[in-house]
């Protein structure tokens, strides 16, 4: 009987099945919101059928360059309308998107460029010298949505006519996003139609997205495609609101202003926005998703007292940002403050669109669920990248046993969920035991005086390496090195204790996470030991 | 450069790919949400951990008995917890569910057992006499949840431990959902495990489920999979709570007892609930979808002065339910309710992962937008069934051009929303003119002695058809024949007003659609026209 049913299974031409695209829910959201306010910036203000229409001109603008079906394009630019706009047009054109760091160098840029065998850049204004000796045709962007603006004199070249869009296969690569990787040449991570597609409906209903949902941008998009939001906000036809520069006071502002009801960023942006002077409780609750770097028990504390949602996700470049989100249960609740938000920090499980995650030891058995035994973390499935862009050697690396290996270290809890401990580069190895950083870093982060904090090995001669603390101060508080150690040994396993502290503000790449390197490099500088 | 980025696109093994199948919704709440309570049926509750363990035990007994993949396994109950494990049992199995609708004959069992291949079927107590003379295997449902249920033994003969499930290839069926249509032989409508998680990932967002959600079942599971919220209740962790016979005041007693925020319905049971003596405003707001019929405008006024929030789906077996939404505006809000309430009782727009909808004539062209001009409605895309099963002919001429024809006459409006005005077969042609009987029947239902009602066409000499109207009125509401005519006379166009009027009960299928055929049948008994 199967193999009977098995004849007549298909109808003529797949009317039963189109490729998975998200550039489908810009199309729908105009035809079914054209005059919603769709992007917000500044006193810009662009409607639904405004928005689909300026990406018809970017596509057949593109098309009409010579653009050609999956080549690529760049843009580097900050949360600007062109880069939202980037991420329909680009695909719409049959291109593949390349958004690029905006706080790399020339070097860096450059070597994006080239390795991704770019066709055209745009380029934000305030970033037009990091491409200005680039042999390829550029775009300057100066962000005024005025005639005169390059990159609308760009649009306005193109046709405001529907172009048509059909991406033939969903496995296609729709984006590639080069790794801000600390130390090494970046690497391409390769997103699908289909990946972006179920990620970008993940995030909506993960982060109860609805139409009349407004969404502040301050995770980057060129981070993953802002987490898969800049798809996942048009889907439900909510709004866009963007935001050249993260600045707490002025975040602070558009809360008010423009009625956020969402938003999502590293810990470190978390930070300042409930640290700033205009911090106050919500009367309505914000939603916020927070990734990057794991947070602190203390930052979730915070935002609960000031009626944020928090929404805590895990996941790297290569997983189309977040993977695993930490689903609160309902008898936390039932918990005291300090101890929920430890359960909160955790990274949790995989998502609805995930597979289940793993944490493995070397032989890629499963650690037991003890929340003590350390392994790597790894994942598979429509939550994970194709691979890198033109590097088939780290695309088999990466995958070696067919799951995707973060080079996270993390551990298994009783419960399921999974909580990281280190970065598998920033472990410290102490005597022969292991120091996960991060546990040390929210110890001392617990203490009233600090603002954030960096823990990296430094060597030592009879341990090999030993725990040293980089110390920021919340503004007006003093600390000295001593309380701060003290302070650890009573809350932890005499070794974990840093044996130094060094205070000052912290090096952060663009997203916002500690540059670690840098701190150990200082540490290390004429020794043999790793730097990476 | 394109080609160059082929050679390199994919990795080994599609470590980034996993097929999609609902299934892994269960597995994954059942991981996530272990001791949480996830099916509650009268006295009993059952945990996400006992859902998929009774779920491992019916895939693990189904393989068993020898059920082969791909092999057909019925199943014919109502709203019971054993129907629900159905839907994740039979697919794990790897076998195909096929849904009976419990309101059928012994002929229309028979022929559907036969025609989908049946291998085995379980039959709820009340049912088995449907299939006491059938030929296959029958396992009795007493839905007792005890030893001693020939369903509990079934499932005490399998195993507890987990069942692989991996879907080969995701455009495989996963249910044949027999249409119950009013006449003619039922037709196999193939879901697939794309379709099904496709649809439930969107319903679930369109719905606004989240974990803390208490689904109340309605709409029976066995219609398009209770519009695929079998799997997005579970999708996201929210509870399922079950209920063997529909009765409003069983109803009203559920949404306070279990703390009800979702249930689906078509039309006729809404009123039901809105009319019953218990029906009071509720202090939170009860998110309930409508289909199967479109609802009056007055229906959906009285369904908002309760404070529910119904959201206004349109769609078929054919598209696993629910296609459009009437998404509301913002503008909207500003109407006054009679006229918000017309702007509701459109069927509205293609739901996020839906093609966009049309209305043609009959040579394919798309009629004006002008909520006129009358065309059938065509679908395609994800949200489109696979075919009909074993019956080539019947596939080829519902996707005949590669659209699937609905059967269903509709308008297109000025803002892109559509309007059914009847079914292709229900529609009067009287002297020439169009009738709607949609139309005439909305402003019946509008006089306040009218609970509801149905309009048909009869022969008339001259004009070849005239509307007649079948009235149940509303209780303890009293209106004469010439009262109901002059009423739409006022209303609506001369000819559009009914030549007679009928009081009583209205004949319906299991679904709540009211049976226009028989009314037909009885006015057009003698005569040569078509009684379809």
């Amino acid at each position: 009987m199967a193999a009977r049913a098995a004849t007549t299974d298909r109808p003529q031409a797949k009317a039963f099945r189109s490729e998975l695209s998200p550039v489908s829910f810009l199309r729908r959201s105009a035809y079914v919101f054209p005059d919603k306010v769709a992007v917000v910036h500044g006193q810009r203000r662009v409607t639904y059928a405004e928005f689909d229409e300026r990406v018809n001109r970017l596509a057949s603008a593109l098309i009409g360059t010579g653009v050609a079906p999956g080549e690529r394009v760049a843009f580097l630019a900050p949360n600007i309308p062109a880069l939202l706009e980037a991420h329909y047009g680009v695909p719409a054109a049959g291109a593949v998107l390349v958004p690029i760091n905006t706080r790399l160098g020339v070097d860096e840029v450059s070597y994006i460029l080239e390795h991704s065998g770019t066709r055209m850049v745009f380029a934000d204004h305030e970033l037009a010298h990091l491409v200005q000796d680039c042999p390829l045709p550029v775009v300057r962007i100066d962000d005024t949505g005025l005639p005169g603006d390059p990159y609308e004199d760009f649009l306005a070249s193109g046709s405001a006519a529907h172009v048509e869009h059909a991406v033939a296969d969903e496995e296609q690569t729709i984006s590639i996003n080069y790794t801000s990787g600390t130390t090494g040449r970046p690497k391409g991570v390769m997103y699908t139609y289909r990946g972006a597609y179920l990620n970008s409906l993940l995030e909506a209903l993960q982060s109860h997205l609805r139409p009349e949902s407004v969404q502040l941008w301050v995770v980057p998009m060129f981070h993953c495609n802002g987490w898969c939001f800049t798809w996942a906000v048009t889907a439900v036809g909510a709004r866009h609101v963007c935001l050249r520069k993260v600045d707490a006071g002025a975040m602070w502002e558009l809360f008010e202003r423009e009625g956020i009801t969402h938003y999502n960023a590293a810990p470190t942006v978390h930070l300042g926005v409930v640290t700033h002077p205009s911090a106050h409780r919500l009367e309505r609750g914000l939603t916020v998703a927070i990734g990057g770097a794991p947070p602190s028990p203390t930052l979730l504390a915070k935002l609960s007292a000031l009626n944020f949602i928090p929404v805590h996700v895990y996941g790297l470049t290569e997983t189309y940002g977040p993977y695993t989100v930490c689903e609160p249960q309902e008898e936390w609740g039932r918990l005291s403050e300090e101890e929920r938000a430890l359960m909160l920090g955790r990274q949790g499980v995989h998502n609805i669109v995930a597979d289940p995650i793993r944490v493995v030891d070397a032989e890629m058995h499963d650690v037991p669920r003890d929340g003590e035994t350390m392994g790597e973390v790894v994942m598979r499935g429509n939550n994970v990248m194709k691979g890198y862009f033109e590097d088939p050697e780290a695309t088999a690396l990466a995958f070696a046993g067919g799951w995707f290996h973060s080079g996270d270290v993390g551990v298994m809890h009783a419960d399921g969920y999974i909580e990281l401990r280190d970065r598998k580069k920033d472990i410290i190895i102490s005597g022969g035991e292991n120091i996960s950083t991060i546990e040390v870093e929210n110890t001392i982060c617990s203490h009233p005086a600090v603002l954030e904090c960096a823990v990296v090995a430094i060597p030592d001669e009879r341990w090999g390496e030993r725990p040293k603390a980089f110390v920021a101060l919340a503004e007006g508080q003093r600390a000295s090195e001593q309380e701060i150690i003290d302070y650890c040994r009573e809350r932890l396993a005499r070794f974990k204790a840093p044996v130094a502290v060094e205070f000052g503000e912290l090096p952060k790449t663009s997203t916002g996470k500690v540059q670690k390197y840098r701190l150990r490099e200082r540490e290390w500088a004429g020794r043999e030991k790793r730097v990476n």
